[in-house]
């Protein structure tokens, strides 16, 4: 597992985001911070509709304002790309252009390929009315599609760079999960047998087994509901108070 | 493969994703429209605040009416996941809880396994503002987390719901792409020899190759420009035709 410097490192050299003639400053900013979840930071824009800075843009980022803030601004496509190394385009609907068509994780196999390399990838997205025209499609090295229900496929422009920006992460460091199980610690097969006594002691006492010739296949029936239950010793200590609960409830009935 | 009926059936026998008090018409909408790119269909409020049916959830669904039409409301959670068999509750901060804590993808399987055997699973989401609350997690099977950067980890409720249903598809079906390149016929060897012959050709009428005892080491490197590139048959014709076009032209200078 990569130690934590590396991990942010790979993520923060994740690819360049690139998104052609946005319309609405709200969908910049949710795509901000969809890109500030799983850790990408290389926001570009070409010919954003409503000019830039965009404060709707920011109230819509939700504190991602070193996206925002990073944000890069382009008159045209090419402009975008020239630094890069390889580029995907995203779309929704087939071209007829000898182009592979990849699924995010094959698209993020190859940027991470390409990251390992040394080298820049990115992802194009298109306006959020009609997407990429076809010349500009044809300037990325490969096509990215979602594998979508086909009966309901338009998918909104954040919802894209989020599913990409997931998979980059996931490519790039696996799914790391944020916090682990607070870790109790096991119960032994010793706990887990005191409990069994326990319990079927008390049992005994309330002439639960009954008629006594059922006891033993009874108490086999019990014993499996905890034998692989993942008990913890203080989920054993916890189950042991409810039998002496119960247990002394009885006994003080029956004085 | 699975069939497409197949395909399609698993899918919609995906997990119900249950919403606990949302607050906004509109992120009900969104999450709709999340689950329909992904097939879900069974969508479970719990006290929504501003109440059920909602124009904000059904105009922010753009068109996943099946899912909004066959929402359901209950008056609590308990109610809301009586019929399920396993249940994992989202969220993303450590709950000091003995429960296991899952990614996405460990979810998924989980849930499949549920499906595989014929049972119905769920998840459930928190409130926009707070999540949910301990006494709410403690009645799932399992947590489920988001593999997020920890220094930027608020996901709103849509994407958390984008990100479980793509990830129910993937473990359903595969990334099924929902369409394919355009499969033009692959150039053959003797298809590209053509190419090689005539721009080498070409080229010895334009005394490219200069001195000539460097023809044998040009001709390599030109070829192998062209050796893999994965031309299809309409691309070497293409190719060709520049060939023979810049050759007219500089035929038509010479004359």
């Amino acid at each position: 597992m990569a130690g934590t410097d590396q991990t942010r490192k790979m993520i923060a050299e994740g690819p360049a985001i690139v998104l052609v003639e946005p319309q609405l400053g709200e969908n910049i900013g949710m795509v901000a911070r969809a890109m500030a979840n799983f850790g990408l930071v290389d926001l570009r824009l070409v010919n954003p509709r409503d000019g830039w800075p965009s404060e709707k843009a920011r109230a819509a980022a939700s504190r991602a304002d070193h996206v925002i803030d990073a944000v890069t601004v382009f008159d045209d496509l090419p402009s975008a790309i020239a630094d890069l190394h390889v580029v995907m385009a995203t779309t929704a609907r087939q071209r007829d252009m000898a182009k592979a068509v990849l699924t995010p994780k094959e698209a993020v196999a190859r940027l991470r390929d390409t990251h390992d390399a040394g080298r820049r990838g990115g992802i194009v997205f298109g306006r959020e009315r009609w997407g990429l025209e076809n010349d500009e499609v044809a300037l990325a090295n490969t096509i990215v599609t979602f594998p979508v229900n086909p009966a309901f496929a338009s998918l909104n422009i954040a919802q894209a760079v989020l599913l990409m920006s997931y998979e980059w992460m996931n490519a790039a460091v696996g799914q790391l999960k944020p916090f682990e199980q607070s870790d109790a610690p096991a119960a032994s097969r010793a706990d887990l047998q005191h409990l069994y006594d326990h319990l079927e002691g008390a049992l005994d006492e309330a002439n639960y087994f009954h008629p006594p010739d059922r006891r033993e296949r009874m108490v086999i029936t019990l014993r499996n509901i905890f034998a692989d239950a993942g008990l913890s010793e203080p989920q054993i200590k916890t189950l042991r108070g409810v039998v002496a609960a119960l247990e002394r409830r009885w006994l003080r009935k029956k004085k």
